[in-house]
C-alpha cells in the first residue's frame, strides 16, 4: 500500500528517521556507559518497545500498571513503572507482574511502599523500588536529601522489597544552552548532596535514573546518573525541534490530513483537530500553533476544533484545494499517538507496517 | 459494585443528573417544535445515543464516517454527518451507509458533493445534503447567501442527492447575555437574507439545522431554525457552567482520581493528567485550571502532565493524604470521554452500568 492510499487523518512514522533516532540514542548511551530505559508512553506499542530493546535498551519504562501489563504480556520482562503505584488493588496487580518479570517502581511515600510490600510478600515475590528525588520540577519526589534517606531506609527494611536507588525527572522545560546549564548545575548540587548522604548512611544505591528527551544527551554531565528514561526521542516533534534537541529532519512522526474546506477566506480546514493532535500547546518560541505543515511553512495551524484543524493561510501563496493532502508534524508526539488506535510505519512512499497502539487507554 | 471500589482514574456519570439533562433538552425542543438531533461526539456511545432517541431526539449527529458506522451498526438509522465528507473512499463508505439508513451530510464544496453523488448513484441509493452557512465562526461554510445558493442549486441537480436545507454552527464562544444577544442578532440577519434568497430562487428548504449546547435553549429565537445539534448538554462540564448555560449541579460527568503524592509542599498530585482529562483549556473566567475539585473548591487543578494532575492546595485548609480519592469535573467532557475506553454510569454510590466508548478512535 502507498502512503497516498491511506485514509486520513493517518499517523505515519518514517522508519528511516525512527531507526536513526533509535541508533543515535543507543550509541550515545553505550559510549557513556549509561543504561537506556526508554519511556514507552510516547508510543505504547509493544513492537516498538522491542525495537528499542533490540537497538540497545536494557529495559523499558511505563507510567501505569495497565501499560506494564500490555508490555509484559508481549514478552518484555524488565519494566520500570515510573509512577507511584498507590492502593491495594494496584499493588496486587504489581505483585502479579513481579511474579512474571523484573519489576521496579518509583515512589515517594511510605504508604505506597507498604501496600506493595504486603502484596508481593503475600505472593512470595519481590519488587524493586526507587525513591523519587524532586530536582525542582515540584511534581512528585522529595527534595530534601535527609528526608529522602529516611524514606529509603524505611523502604529497605520492608519485606519483599529491593531498594535499588534514586529516580528523578528534570521536567522543567528549558530552552537554550544557558538555562540548560543552570538546570544542570542545580540538579548536580542536589545529586551530590544526596549521594553523599546515602553513602554516609551506608545505604547502597545501584541505580540513579534520570532523563527525559530534552536532557538525555547531557546525561553524562549529571552526577552519578547511570540510567536514563527518554521517551520522545524515538519520534521527536515540534516541541523537541523548538527547544533545539532535534532538527525538523529528525521528526519521524507526522499526521497525513486532507483539506476538507477552503470556503472561508484566508483559511483552509484540515480533517484533524484536537481529537487527532491533542490540544497540547507549543512549549517553545511564541507558543503559537499546533504543528508544522511540511508542505507550506508559511501556513499556521492556528487553532483546533475537535475534528477540524484551522489553517491560517493568509501569508501563503499556495492555493489550497478541497481533497488535497498535507503532512503535519504535531507539537507533542506522546499525546498525538494516544489519540489513535493504530499508526503506520512507512518507508519513502510505501506503508511497510501497521502497529496497534495496544497501551492506549490503559490509564489505570 | 460501589463507586468507591472502582480503580482510578475512572470516568463516572451520575445517571440521575444525566437523565434530568436529557429530559430538559427534549422538553424544550418539544415545547418549541424544534427537532433534536444530538451530537454524539460528546460520548461516542451507542447506548447513550439510543437513550437520547428514546427521550425524544429525532436522530443523531456525528462528525466522522467511522462514528456513523459505529452508530448505524448499533441500530440507529437516522444520522447527520455534520462534517464535509471528502474523497472517493469516504464517499463510498457514506454510500454504503446510505443503503442502510437515512444519511445526511453537511458540506460546503461542489467537489465533496460530486464524489458523494457518484458513489451513491453507483449503488443506486440516495444521500441527503445540507449546505453549510458560515455564521461568523469562520471554520467551514459559506457566508455569502448568493454563493451558498449557487452551490445548493448545483448540488440539487446532482443525481442520487436530496438537497434538504441549511446547517450552521454558531461556535463563537460567547459569555454573558449581551454577547449572546449580539451573536443572535448577527446570525438572524444572515438567516433572514439567506432564506429569502433561497425562497426567491424557488429552492425549497426543509431543514435549518443550528445549535450547540451554549445556544441550544435560544434555538427558538434563531430565524427559521427547526433542528438543533447540541452535544455537551447530556453531561455538561466546567466550561458550560463557566458560561452560565448549566449549573455545577447539572454536571453529570466527573472523574474519580486518587492522590498519589503529597511530598511537594503546597501541592497534591492526582493520578490523572492530560491523558485523562485532555489539555483543553477553560474557556470562561480567567481561563485557568483544568477542572473543579468537588471536595475542595479552594484547590486548583493548575497544570497537567500526561499522567499527573498538579493540584495547587496552597489556599486549602484540607490535609491531602496519599491514597484518598477526589472527584473532578473536567473542563470539556467531549475530549475527556475521548481519552477513555469505558465510562461508568452510577446512581448515588452504586455503579449501575459500564459503557464502552465504541466510537473512540474512529477518526476517519
Amino acid at each position: 500500500m502507498l502512503v497516498s492510499e491511506l485514509e486520513t487523518p493517518a499517523v505515519v512514522v518514517d522508519l528511516d528517521v525512527m531507526e536513526r533516532n533509535l541508533s543515535r540514542m543507543a550509541d550515545y548511551c553505550r559510549s557513556r556507559n549509561i543504561k537506556l530505559r526508554p519511556h514507552t508512553k510516547s508510543h505504547k506499542i509493544p513492537e516498538l518497545a522491542k525495537r528499542q530493546i533490540e537497538s540497545g535498551a536494557s529495559g523499558i519504562t511505563v507510567a501505569k500498571i495497565g501499560e506494564a501489563e500490555v508490555m509484559l504480556n508481549s514478552g518484555i520482562t524488565d519494566i520500570l513503572i515510573a509512577y507511584p503505584v498507590v492502593g491495594k488493588v494496584k499493588a496486587a496487580r504489581l505483585a502479579e507482574l513481579a511474579g512474571r518479570g523484573n519489576i521496579t517502581v518509583s515512589l515517594d511515600s511510605e504508604e505506597a511502599a507498604r501496600a506493595i510490600s504486603e502484596e508481593v510478600t503475600a505472593r512470595n515475590v519481590k519488587a524493586n523500588i526507587l525513591v523519587e528525588l524532586d530536582v525542582g520540577f515540584g511534581r512528585c519526589g522529595i527534595a530534601n536529601e535527609n528526608e529522602l534517606l529516611t524514606l529509603a531506609q524505611r523502604i529497605s527494611d520492608l519485606p519483599g522489597i529491593g531498594f535499588t536507588g534514586l529516580m528523578f525527572y528534570p521536567g522543567q522545560f528549558v530552552v537554550g544552552p544557558k538555562e540548560r546549564a543552570a538546570l544542570l548545575g542545580n540538579v548536580n548540587e542536589l545529586l551530590h548532596r544526596t549521594l553523599e548522604t546515602f553513602g554516609r548512611a551506608g545505604l547502597p544505591i545501584s541505580t540513579v535514573s534520570g532523563g527525559s528527551t530534552p536532557t538525555a544527551c547531557d546525561a553524562h554531565l549529571f552526577h552519578g546518573v547511570n540510567e536514563i528514561r527518554p521517551g520522545m526521542y524515538i519520534f521527536n516533534d515540534r516541541n523537541m525541534a523548538g527547544v533545539g534537541v532535534a532538527g525538523v529532519e529528525d521528526c519521524a512522526l507526522s499526521v497525513v490530513v486532507t483539506v476538507v474546506s477552503n470556503s472561508v477566506s484566508g483559511r483552509a480546514i484540515i480533517d484533524g483537530g484536537s481529537k487527532t493532535f491533542s490540544s497540547d500547546r507549543y512549549l517553545a518560541g511564541d507558543g503559537r500553533g499546533f504543528g508544522i505543515i511540511k508542505e507550506d511553512p508559511t501556513a499556521e495551524l492556528e487553532s483546533l476544533s475537535e475534528e477540524h484543524g484551522h489553517l491560517d493561510i493568509k501569508r501563503s501563496n499556495r492555493r489550497y484545494k478541497v481533497g488535497e493532502r498535507l503532512t503535519v508534524i504535531p507539537n507533542h508526539v506522546c499525546s498525538t499517538v494516544n489519540m489513535h488506535n493504530e499508526i503506520y510505519g512507512i518507508r519513502a512512499e510505501r506503508v511497510e507496517t501497521v502497529w496497534q497502539v495496544a497501551g492506549r487507554g490503559m490509564v489505570r
